[in-house]
């Protein structure tokens, strides 16, 4: 007899919004999650405001889970993952194992959501040419939202407000080198706000931003793109960076500045790396345990494309958000809500398995 | 008694993904579609192939088609539009007009999905500079799109193979003069597709596109700006064209390459237009006989930003795909499935109106 419950995996955005609305739908769901707490990335790395709305991270990560606690269809398995799978779609059996103690369970599910998500690129990785292990004021996006978040944007080295802050795109991505030739889709978009968050925080700071292509798709045009040039005075500098030096208490950023033909030498407190978007660990693990196919950088491979973005290479199993490779936040909810339907119709009534 | 049906207005891939969606969870739909046939601007526009999978838009669109046809689940109502809405979320009285006869019925539906989509912009408004309606060898994305379907990509002066072909992105976007302060987020991509099919098709053409910024998110990077560069060798140059003059036969494009800092001045057979998105006349119709609120834009407004891509400012009533904004097709899929799974959860369980 097959299961009408849907197992989802991983709790944050994309795999909260998939169990709300599979909840709403009257499916009965299994969340699984790796951690002790709910919200994942953007409560993990403490994020401060999101983009595109400026809305605060925290608050709206907690408005998704008060949203799915204590609906009765809804079982959750935090501090828990997945370790084996077996069967196939109408009838997985999968083993959440306790990450802590041990303990494991088996779980019957019809379908599979698979949420879970990306990691920052680490940009010690392969290149030390942005100094980010040897020079404490050269920081992620990562870090910079930590900061923002804590509410004291300030130099690590001296703890002083910075008067000169510089973002540098593309670390990451659009890289063949490090074999990561995608763009991460959203780092244009978290340095623009980023930027306008620092000029509020520190009005006195000049703030840079080094770019190839500002991707500031849509909406984020008018909504962050132009604030940030005209009402934040934010400096946008098409050029290459090669290196970071220090000077004194000082960071040197060379480079290109492509617009002006020049060569570029400018003195910095603090450089904030735009680091991409990888694969998270508990993707690929996750993805050879499901026995779905993954890309050549490890996301999920979607194989219908633009047509079903949800769908993987295994009936019965679909994703949601970053999993599948660099998303926004639309993207991620969007994608949630439609393998929320998915699932939904194969595990009641047999259709749509997806492949 | 509430009504358990939803109304799709829309039969482009935004419409025809919700429905079957919808049908594929058991929820009866009303699709209904202006036009005598459906598949949306895809098929109305004679779209060649779709980005970024290259797939065939015809063969894509009657798959969807097909997809929803003899479904009992699905009434069809072609060649009919909406024309007056009475009643609120559950209790919904949509009266249905016909195009051609001026028949009409009442629809009763607990939910409405709109996806009434986009137009193309119109490069004759408000301005001549790039000569749309002067020149016959200066045509649009969508004329390309067309010429590349019949397979006879040829000067329209004189029906001969062009040797040189550019491409000027952000016409009718990003434009504060033109009120269209927003990024249209897909041409970019599309102008990179339609150059890698004229190099393909006419090998011996050199093809040049003039761009801000080149917004190839995510994944479009390595799979189509790559290539188009590499493999298929068009010629990206960062430039501003200012305008466009006929001399003899060939067109001169005269601007500044931003990269080089320097004038430019160069002779073009087929210049191709960029055009945006813009909210179509049926989007702005739909808002108003509904009640929904529009952006300054006319796009419908989603008043919970990334964190509810489908929910427009009345309960009840969704939207997907480009009258939300614009999106490309992976967008519209996802936001289809989305919109799908909140109209159905408000029809069947009375949970999630949206708002």
């Amino acid at each position: 007899m097959p299961s009408d419950k849907v197992l989802v995996i991983g709790g944050g955005p994309g795999g909260l919004e998939a169990t709300r609305c599979l909840a709403d739908l009257g499916v009965g769901v299994v969340l699984v999650e790796r951690r002790n707490a709910l919200g994942g990335m953007p409560i993990q790395a403490s994020y401060a405001a999101l983009t595109h709305d400026f809305a605060d991270a925290e608050e709206v990560m907690n408005k998704m889970i008060a949203d799915i606690d204590n609906r009765s269809e809804v079982s959750m398995r935090l501090g828990q993952e997945v370790t084996a799978c077996e069967g196939e779609a109408g009838n997985f059996s999968v083993t959440l194992t306790g990450s802590g103690n041990g303990s494991a369970e088996k779980v019957e599910a019809g379908s599979i959501i698979v949420s879970t998500g990306f990691d920052h690129f680490d940009p010690g990785r392969e290149t030390q040419m942005y100094g980010y292990y040897e020079f404490d004021d050269v920081i992620t996006i990562a870090d910079a939202e930590k900061m923002l978040k804590a509410d004291k944007f300030v130099r690590p080295s001296n703890g002083q407000a910075p008067e000169r802050v510089c973002f540098i795109q593309c670390v990451g991505s659009r890289d063949r080198r490090l074999g990561n030739e995608y763009c991460s889709k959203v780092c244009c978009g978290i340095a623009s706000k980023q930027s306008i968050e620092v000029r509020q925080k520190v009005p006195s700071a000049k703030v840079f931003i080094f770019y190839i292509d500002m991707r500031m798709y849509g909406f984020w045009e008018q909504e962050i793109y132009w604030p940030a040039q005209e009402k934040h005075r934010v400096n946008y500098i098409r050029g290459i960076v090669t290196e970071i030096l220090k000077k004194g208490d000082r960071l040197i950023v060379r480079g290109e500045d492509t617009t002006m033909g020049r060569p570029m030498e400018v003195e910095m407190d603090i450089v904030v790396l735009s680091v991409g978007m990888e694969p998270s660990a508990g993707t690929k693990a996750v993805s050879k345990l499901l026995g779905i196919s993954q890309d050549r950088f490890g996301f999920i491979e979607t194989p219908h494309g633009s047509l079903d973005t949800v769908a993987t290479s295994n009936p019965g199993i679909f994703v949601a958000g970053a999993a599948a490779g660099p998303k926004d936040l639309d993207d991620t909810i969007s994608m949630a809500g439609a393998a929320a339907a998915k699932a939904a119709a194969f595990v009641r009534r047999g259709v749509g398995a997806g492949v």
